[in-house]
């Protein structure tokens, strides 16, 4: 089965966009001063010179410099006011046959003269006619951007009115029966019958942010419709974005409705988010299929939507590139040009990529991330240590002031992340969660200074220390411990599966939810059942893991699985039963380098703080009598 | 007589400033959709999972995978349709009994059954409850600004409205008997009686782009006027700006109402241009006096609001920062800190630092400007070839590709400007009219590559290349004829002097304006007088020196001055009396390195043109019969 015409290369579908795309040239004649952000398209030239007349440039009076000779300090000049001297503000029109404007702290006023001591020079104080604009001059060429200063440069030429290009405008058409408005209904409503459309909120907004028009109308669910609403919109927008109905379901109408209404440039780029999108045009306007798939639309919309405002506005964006380092290999399909985001932490100047998820669905990345990598096509990804380069889609300066926690999960973060803000607004604490393993790992390779971490000894049974020592010998760090929280089983409300202990787990009519490998949770679940004597294999669902305590709950709480190792925190959070296991200690491992920096001492502020400690012990299963304490010294 | 209050440095104007301005407590409660840019102020949790269902990731045929565990390709399995399989689209919520889906391309449908061939395993291709966001998730903490995906991520998660900042609000007062509304007048109007305000409409825009809602008021030129509406103002607004009334004339009102209505911080800021500012406090509301000359006003703006902004919206503003290179010295007077405007020049990934005309009226100038420059209170300046820091107050990335002339200054520049704008709108033309002779001289020193020159060599009477050879022997150049143009005497229409030729602008009655020292004009003037045996003290106004063609065109038009020498055009643009003295070669000399800049190509693309020399004859006093030659080669 078909389901695209011939995929070509993103270079390819971008140049056969620019291909059909004109610039606009339409031109409306605007308030000067509503003209900010616009771009000229004729050039400007002043109607008034600035300043229009000779004036004062100080508050004083005006004379005409002959009759101020013979002044001096002894031999004062007596001016008669109104007759040969005129007292005058800064601003005001030099009055006729004067050519000089004493300060009013050099002249003595009386009711009907005014005595200098001083004489004063042919134009002193004195604007000249024209000393900041000229009559005639052009003021700012055509494709020029008119900034705050252009404004009053050019409200100081005289210039009340601007040709000015119009906004390239585009309409985004969110489409599909599984979409729901959330601006329509009810939560629960949405819960039991469909998806939220987010998509074309966030294309809005970002489509405003490039520096489009952008509107949106409301959810299309039928063909007839779509064709309408596209042919209307094509006489009104420079650009429509139809979004999804690119793929090739049953309800997939993108493409008929740009063929029946004019012709389909491409369908289907080999590009990875991003797949799927089509390029048509109607009326000469460009229509755009882009993906639903919300990371596939975002991703589509930055790769064509940027070079289509550039070309439409005869403008350049101004995109940053900063090149990285890969701290680990990233593969990548060999055939498909593949797109991640990534989060960049910053160590010593230089930038390291870490990837986030690369699931089209999970759209949370791309609101966390700070840049894109793009791996072209013919190559199967990065190596370890290359060098880079990615695009910035957030304000870079940032991550330099950020903390990076790598490691383990724990909700504390979520605290201690909106603490920070709180007192620090400047300052994010964002964390990775890799899991306690893999978060040392990363610390031994000098990529993070801050470690969250629970690992038991199974031999010593003594929380992180030995793992630490074994794997940091003699690196210098510190060991803070955060608080003591319950581990347990996290079953349905009401236990309907009657789990009573770690064995149960093993029960042919449960259904387990597992931890990722690497974490500390599940190196807490496989030294129990080792001691147990269970097998792997003899659990139903043991293959199946997640990430965070919160995935486990949630799969949980919708009885997709009956029961998975977690938190005390996620049976409060999502009102299921739990069953405790063992008291464990979380901590954070700390550089010794980080422990100098002012950053660590208002992060152990925060922990130290009764609030902290309050919020915790609110939330339940934590204990906090130790919670800041310096747990071990190495090197 | 005492103008201001103690004078006090800028830092600490900014620590008073502080001190006083309290962040936005105000919380709203807005829809998330329109939230872009704004700031948290309370952390934001999700409501709703995303997806809120197990859902289908494919179009299909969802089912349970138990039943297809029998499937391959020589024995399929038959499943009843709406019974034992269901056919969904991608976001279907998945039918109850039913996990996992088999892909649309994967089954063979008839009216009853779908054909399976191969195995499905659980949850294939089905997404997972909270796959994406889970509720409960803090998805962003406070202090966050929501940016375009952020806005996607909160409507993903449910959340429909959020408590944000609300935007720092400024008023922004205009003051002063001697201003005009420009939209109020008609030209002639403001020609005769007024100066334009413009101050009110650029420091709209600069406070939008700062980050402030900002509106204005009109023009009020009365103190009990003044004293009302700051009066309602500080009710409405956090900050308000009175413009100017804030030195020492007869209508200076602002610091009695400040000090009638709450209480004046201070008053003088040992900083130049800025230095009339001042600050007070009314019912809580910081009240700002600002001074009138319009780079004065943006200057204080710059030093005073963009903090104000940062503290008020507890934010901080992405300044751009660049270390550029001093060219020659730039003094600066001790005991006062003096910021400048500058253009850089970037020269192999070097930048310049070329100050503009220091004036606090010329305000062109700001609109010019790539950045500004700090010299502190406690130097001199800084000496040629020092390393400082600017600070960008545009985009930088222009600056790279931009052509930048320094030499003599001529109307073909700013039509050559208009055309490579029209043509190429990323390559700004821009050019620093320092004369010919100072062109040459940064030419030699290697700050520019390309000079605009018009010297005549007083023995040989060639044009250019002589001078050009002395200056530079032995370095690699080309000159390119751009024109002949007509030199000659600019009058008064009708001659109102009588002036027939060179020798009366020695008379008496006769008011003459000069061209400043360095320029081909004045050196064309120096050799004819030196010919006819004229003395510079004979001539009344020899000392008073202009830098361009149209400034002694203007002064002549507006009978300040009765003659000055000029090129004809100006007899055109400001319809004035010329008498014809020498034709003359307008060149450009370019370094040979930049021969091999694409840029130059463009360039001499232009310069060939015919829409170019038509221009030029357009404007008359050319003669482009050559232009675009190139007429010498050297090294």
């Amino acid at each position: 089965m078909k389901r695209y015409l011939e995929t070509i290369r993103s270079e390819e579908a971008i140049a056969k966009i620019l291909e059909h795309a004109k610039p606009i040239e339409d031109e409306e004649f605007l308030l000067t001063y509503l003209c900010t952000g616009r771009i000229t398209t004729r050039p400007v030239f002043a109607k008034l010179s600035n300043p229009p007349f000779l004036c004062s440039a100080m508050d004083g009076y005006a004379a005409s410099f002959e009759k101020t000779l013979d002044a001096d300090l002894t031999t004062p000049v007596s001016l008669k006011k109104n007759v040969d001297v005129f007292p005058v503000n800064t601003g005001d029109p030099l009055p006729g046959g004067t050519n000089a404007v004493i300060m009013v702290e050099e002249g003595e006023e009386s009711d009907t003269f005014v005595i200098i001591r001083k004489p004063a020079y042919l134009w002193q104080n004195v604007r000249m006619v024209g000393e900041d604009i000229i009559e005639g001059d052009m003021l700012i060429p055509r494709n020029h951007r008119i900034g705050a200063f252009e404004t009053g440069m050019l409200i100081a030429g005289g210039v009340t009115h601007v040709h000015v290009r119009r906004k390239p405008a585009i309409f985004i058409i969110p489409t599909g029966k599984e979409l729901i408005d959330i601006y329509q209904m009810s939560d629960e409503t949405i819960k039991r019958t469909g998806l939220v459309d987010f998509n074309s909120y966030f294309l809005l907004r970002l489509a405003e942010d490039t520096g489009f028009l952008a509107e949106k109308s409301k959810i299309v669910f039928h063909k007839d419709e779509l064709r309408n609403i596209v042919q209307e919109a094509v006489e009104k927008y420079d650009g429509i974005i139809i979004n999804a109905g690119s793929s090739a379901g049953s309800e997939d109408f993108t493409e008929s409705v740009i063929r029946e209404l004019g012709t389909l440039i491409f369908h289907g780029v080999s590009m990875m988010p991003g797949k799927p999108t089509m390029f048509g045009i109607i009326k000469g306007k460009t229509v755009f299929g882009i993906p639903g798939y919300p990371v596939s639309a975002a991703i589509s919309f930055k790769t064509f939507f940027e070079p289509l405002y550039e070309r439409l506005s005869s403008t350049q964006l101004h995109k940053k590139y900063v090149t990285c380092i890969t701290p680990y290999k990233i593969p990548s399909r060999i055939g498909i040009e593949e797109i991640l985001r990534i989060n960049l932490i910053e160590k010593k100047g230089k930038y390291y990529a870490f990837p986030l998820a690369r699931g089209a669905s999970i759209f949370s990345s791309m609101a966390r991330a700070d840049a894109l990598i793009r791996i072209p096509e013919h190559i199967e990804g990065y190596d370890e240590d290359e060098e880079i380069s990615c695009e910035m889609i957030r304000e870079g300066e940032e991550i330099g002031r950020r903390i990076h926690i790598i490691g383990s999960h724990d909700l504390s973060l979520d605290i201690l992340r909106d603490m920070m803000k709180g007192r620090h607004p400047h300052i994010d604490l964002i964390s990775t969660h890799v899991g306690s393993l893999s978060g040392i790992l990363a610390f031994r390779k000098g990529i993070t200074e801050l470690c969250t971490t629970h690992v038991i000894d199974e031999n010593e049974k003594i929380y992180n220390i030995p793992v630490i020592k074994k794997y940091l010998p003699d690196s210098p760090w510190t060991l803070i411990h955060i608080a003591k929280r319950l581990q347990g089983l996290l079953v349905g409300k009401g236990n309907p599966k009657d789990i009573k202990d770690i064995s149960d787990i093993a029960r042919n009519d449960v259904k387990f939810v597992n931890r990722q490998f690497g974490s500390g949770t599940r190196i807490l679940l496989d030294t129990m059942l080792k001691g147990k004597g269970i097998t792997k294999e003899s659990i139903n669902g043991y293959e199946r893991e997640e990430s965070s305590h919160t995935a486990v709950g949630i799969l949980v709480k919708e009885s997709i699985a009956d029961v998975g190792v977690a938190i005390y925190a996620m049976a409060k959070v999502f009102s299921l039963d739990f069953i405790p296991l063992v008291e464990e200690d979380y901590d954070l491992l700390v550089a010794k380098e980080f422990t100098e920096d002012k950053r660590f001492h208002l992060l152990m502020d925060l922990i130290l703080s009764d609030t902290f400690k309050g919020k915790l012990n609110e939330i339940g299963g934590y204990h906090t009598e130790d919670t800041g304490k310096i747990k071990y010294v190495n090197g």
